[in-house]
């Protein structure tokens, strides 16, 4: 991994594994949310997220490889996080505060690596990449935007109040 | 962890582990890296991680809380993937590049949380707490940005070159 190629093709390796490991922990965060609009975002983002692996799989093929993951440590630690918070909230008042909080986690996760993947892809030259993770970078934007607008406009004030 | 109160102060202690473990990673990061813009501002950001552990000790004081750290499995993860480019990359012409993609996977992970807990300590109406967390968001907020900028305009380009 001594050029940007390479250290651009093993996160783009890292994202596979982590889209596959988010596309694997949505339902059991799906399973434990309570408010329906909650429920009904993260159902929209488990779909999205399984459009983003095809996406992927086309980056790949739009530099030559071979889609493939590689065991990612991070997306690893903020799963276990969100799996943790998911056993030990789940029965309270605030479990749906606190997975929307673990959800923003693995969406800022994708924000900064798709961030990266995009220049990094401008710089190599690599133009049908960059577009496609552009793509995936807005999507999860948006995806981080309507969790913080579901989190301060309807999740935390009645957390508070129950508590 | 059963009310939003007993959340927000399990994810204090979350990020309080989290500063003091990037506090003790960031010195190898910046022995790592070749780009003498980027050593200086990663110096920087370490002084302002020590100043943000003192934040976050006042902001356990605002709730009458004692400051404490519990392990962070997210954290703990980003750093594994920081040390693992270090090892990998640092022989190589994108290093720089490499490390400072992992300092803003970690700098959106704090981005994340500090939203997150501003806007509970908001809804738990802990003012005091609302407006420290604030201004550690507002300094990892422009954190990222001096490190995107940093990669967009004097690294990435180089390095592709350099491969």
């Amino acid at each position: 991994m001594k050029t940007l190629a390479e250290v651009f093709e093993h996160t783009l390796k890292d994202m596979y594994y982590a889209e596959n490991a988010i596309a694997k922990a949505l339902p059991s965060v799906i399973a434990a949310s309570s408010n329906a609009a909650l429920k009904k975002g993260l159902e929209a983002h488990l779909t999205e997220t399984k459009d983003q692996i095809k996406t992927l799989k086309a980056v790949f093929k739009s530099i030559k490889s071979e889609a493939s993951g590689e065991k990612c440590d991070a997306i690893e630690g903020l799963i276990k996080e969100c799996e943790g918070i998911i056993e030990e909230a789940k029965k309270g008042t605030a479990a749906d505060a606190a997975l929307i909080g673990c959800c923003q986690a693995i969406e800022h996760y994708e924000i900064a690596r798709y961030g990266t993947l995009r220049e990094w892809a401008k710089a190599l030259g690599h133009t049908e990449a960059h577009d496609l993770l552009s793509g995936i970078l807005d999507q999860e934007k948006a995806a981080n935007h309507k969790l913080t607008a579901m989190a301060v406009e309807s999740i935390n004030e009645p957390s508070a109040r129950a508590a």
